[in-house]
C-alpha cells in the first residue's frame, strides 16, 4: 500500500530516522521498502514477470510509440551503467565528444581512458553549461566524433543541463547522442520524440524513488543490435544483457531480487502520483520552497534560477568564521534532515536535494533546521555572506 | 533479533513463501530482511561505520593473522567479482590458467576472451575435478603462465573442487591462485594459512544468507597495491575501489545500502551460528539428509559422495517418460520449495540446493514434497532409473 499524502506531507521515515536530502540514496517510501520482505528465486516465472513489468514500466516514462526502443536493466550502480553505455555502443573505432561540467562528466571521460577508446573532451568547469553552438563547432571541427555524452543533471552542482539545444545539434551534424540521466530520468522530461537519443541510462534509487542496486540503460532497439561485440567488459555487456533477457526473460547474472521487488513497488507509485509530470511538479515544488526560504536565511546559491534543477541545489558555504561545513551537517543531522557536502573544485559549498519521498511540507522544515543550526553555530544569517569569496560570479543567463 | 532454531526447524519463510532451494538469491532470516526497512546515507557517518564492520567480519573469516589481507567490496553481482579479481590482479603481460569443470569456469575463460589477456584452459567437462598433477604438468609445460585460477565449488554441478591440492602445487610452481569461492565462502574452509591465495571473490547471496546485490573481493595488500593500473574498467577497477574506501571509508560509487544493512546482519548471524564450521556442520547435515531421501526416492546424484559439496546438489533426471522437469519443478513449487534447473550439458537434470536459512527438518519436508510430487506425476520409483541414460558414467573416486 503507498503511504499517503497528508496536509503535513508524506509520512515521515520510519524507525526515527533522518530524511535524507541526498541524490540517492534518498528516502524511500516504507512500502519500497516492506517490498523486499520477501524471497524470490530468480529462475521462477514470478520473478521474471516482475523483471517484465519492470522494463514495459520504464519504456512507458520514455513516449516511445512506435517500439524503436527497449530497456535493459543491468546489475551494479549507476557508474557501472555509464561505462557499460559507452562500451557497448561506441564501436572500437568510435570516438565520443564528452560534455562535461562536473564531476560526472569527468568521470565518463576517465572511463573512456579505461576502455581506450578515442574521446575529446569539452570540460566548462564546475557549473557552466555546454551550449549547442560550441558543440557544433567541435562537431564541425572533428568528424571523426561519432557520439556525443551529455549529462542531464549534472548532479555534482545541480545544473540542469540544455539536453535539448544539444539533442538538436547533435541531430543536425548526424551524431548520435548518448545521455547520463542518472538523477534527472522520471522526474524532469526525456521524451525520445523531442530528444532523440542513441541510449541512455539512469538508476534505480534517483528521481523512481527505489533503493540502490542496479541501473538500466535505455536504447534503440537498432542501436542495442549493433552493440554486439563492442563491449570490453563481460559483465557490463549490454547487448549480450539484452539478447539473454529478450531469450529467457532472466538477467545474465544474479539479479538484485529485492531491489527490484522495491523498484518495481517504486514504479508503481510513480505512476500513480502522475509520472513524469507528477514527480517533476513535487521535486519543482521542494525546490522552490527550499531555495526561497535558504535565500531568506542569507544562503546563496550557486546557480541563477535559470539553471536550476528540480533535482539538487548547491549553496555556497556562507564566508563566515564560525560556518563550519562539518558542524552545520551534523546539527542538521540532530534535527533529522541529512545533506550532502558540495564536490565544487574551487570554493566551499554544500548541496541540499529535492528528491526523494518529501514534500514542501518537508522542505520548510528543513529551512527552519537550517536556521535553528546557523542560530547554535553563532553564525550571523544578517550579515551579507556574499561578499566574500572572489570566485563567485554568477553564470551570465 | 536472530530467528530461532526449533524442534521443528527454523522459522518458515514469511509470508507463505516458497523455500528457495537454489544457490542463491536463496531463503534468508526474516531478520536480514528487516534490516532493510531503513534509509541510509551512503556518505554518512553510520554507514561508513557499517561498511567498515563489514570488512572486518569478513576478513575474520579469512584466518589471516598476520594482516596480510584486506576485503574490498564491490558492487554488481558475483560475475562482475570474477572479471574485477582477473581484470585487477593479472597484469596486463600476465597469463592466467583457468580450471573449469562447468559454466563458472567455462565464464572465467570468456571473461578472459573480453579482457584479451593470454589464458590457457584445462576443461574437464561437466563434473570431472581438475586435479593437482595435471595442474602441476601444465604449468611445468607453461612458463608464461602466472595465474591459477580455480572455481571452488562449480556450482554447475555441484562438485567441490580440490582447492587444497591445486593451491598446493601452484605454490611450489611459483604461480599465483585466484579463487571464485562464490557458492562456498563462509561454509566451506578456505584458509589462508592453508590456502595461500593471493585473492578470491564471493557474494552477498550465498553462504553468509545475505540478499543479492554487490560482491567482495579478498586479495594480499600487497596484491592489492600491485593491482594499479591493471583494470580494464573503471567501475571494476579493485584498487581504485580499495584506494578510496581506505582513504574515506566509502564506497567509490552508490552502494547498495539496504543490501550493505542486510548483510551485516547475515554476518553477525553466521558468527552466531558458529562461523564457517557451524554454517558448515548444518549445511553438510541438510545435504546428508536430502541426498538420503532422494536416493530412497529412486533418485542418483551425479556425484560419487567424494565429490558432493554441502551447497547443491545434482540429481538426473529420471528416466521415465512421465518425468517432465518443469511439470515436477510446479509440482514442488505449490508445496513450497523452489528447485534448480541443472546445468549439464550432455543428460537431464536437476539440483536442490542445502544452503539458506533452512535445516534438516526442512530437507526432510523436501523430500516428502518430491515423493508426492513423483507420485502425481505416476513416475514410478521403485522402476530403477540408473539403468536409462549412457552418459552417466560416474565419477572414478
Ligand atoms: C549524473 C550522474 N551520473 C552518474 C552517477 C553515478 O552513479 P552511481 O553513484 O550510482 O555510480 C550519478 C550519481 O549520483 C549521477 O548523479
Ligand atoms: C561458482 C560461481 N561463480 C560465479 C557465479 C556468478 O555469480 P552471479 O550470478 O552473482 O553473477 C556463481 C553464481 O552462482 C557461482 O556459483
Amino acid at each position: 500500500m503507498a503511504d499517503t499524502a497528508t496536509a503535513q506531507g508524506f509520512e515521515p521515515p520510519a524507525l526515527g530516522e533522518p530524511y535524507l536530502l541526498t541524490p540517492g540514496p534518498l528516502t524511500t517510501a516504507y512500502s519500497v521498502k516492506q517490498a523486499m520482505l520477501k524471497d524470490w528465486g530468480s529462475w521462477d516465472g514470478d520473478f521474471r514477470a516482475m523483471t517484465a513489468d519492470m522494463r514495459r514500466r520504464l519504456l512507458a516514462l520514455t513516449g516511445d510509440r512506435k517500439s524503436e526502443y527497449d530497456c535493459v536493466p543491468l546489475q551494479g550502480s549507476g557508474s557501472y551503467c555509464v561505462e557499460a553505455m559507452l562500451g557497448s555502443f561506441v564501436p572500437k573505432d568510435g570516438k565520443v565528444l564528452v560534455l562535461a561540467n562536473g564531476a560526472y562528466g569527468l568521470r565518463a571521460a576517465q572511463t573512456m581512458k579505461y576502455l581506450g577508446r578515442a574521446h575529446t573532451l569539452i570540460d566548462k568547469g564546475d557549473y557552466l553549461p555546454p551550449r549547442g553552438d560550441e558543440v557544433g563547432a567541435a562537431l564541425d571541427a572533428d568528424p571523426a566524433i561519432t557520439h556525443v555524452l551529455a549529462i542531464h543533471c549534472e548532479t555534482s552542482s545541480g545544473i540542469l543541463n540544455p539536453v535539448p539545444e544539444i539533442a538538436e545539434v547533435v541531430k543536425a551534424k548526424g551524431r548520435k547522442l548518448l545521455v547520463d540521466s542518472m538523477s534527472a530520468f522520471g522526474a524532469v522530461p526525456l521524451d525520445v520524440n523531442d530528444i532523440g537519443y542513441e541510449a541512455m541510462v539512469s538508476s534505480a534509487n534517483k528521481c523512481i524513488e527505489g533503493v540502490p542496486g542496479f541501473g538500466f540503460v535505455i536504447a534503440k532497439k537498432s542501436a542495442l543490435e549493433a552493440a554486439k561485440g563492442n563491449s570490453h567488459s563481460l559483465s557490463l555487456d549490454v547487448h549480450a544483457q539484452w539478447a539473454a533477457m529478450e531469450k529467457t526473460g532472466q538477467w545474465r547474472f544474479t539479479p538484485p531480487t529485492h531491489v527490484v521487488a522495491a523498484f518495481l513497488e517504486a514504479l508503481k507509485m510513480h505512476e500513480a502520483e502522475g509520472g513524469v509530470a507528477g514527480r517533476g511538479a513535487r521535486y519543482t515544488r521542494n525546490r522552490d520552497v527550499m531555495v526561497a526560504g535558504m535565500r531568506e536565511l542569507g544562503f546563496e546559491t550557486l546557480l541563477s534560477d535559470r539553471w536550476l534543477s528540480p533535482i539538487i541545489v548547491t549553496f555556497f558555504c556562507p564566508a563566515h568564521e564560525k560556518f563550519v561545513f562539518n558542524r552545520f551537517y551534523e546539527l542538521m543531522k540532530d534535527k533529522g534532515f541529512i545533506i550532502y557536502p558540495g564536490k565544487l573544485t574551487v570554493v566551499d559549498s554544500f548541496r541540499v536535494g529535492c528528491i526523494g519521498r518529501m514534500d514542501e511540507h518537508v522542505m520548510r522544515r528543513v529551512v527552519e533546521a537550517a536556521k535553528q543550526s546557523l542560530d547554535e553555530m553563532g553564525v550571523d544569517t544578517a550579515a551579507p555572506p556574499a561578499t566574500a569569496i572572489a570566485e563567485r560570479a554568477k553564470l551570465a543567463a
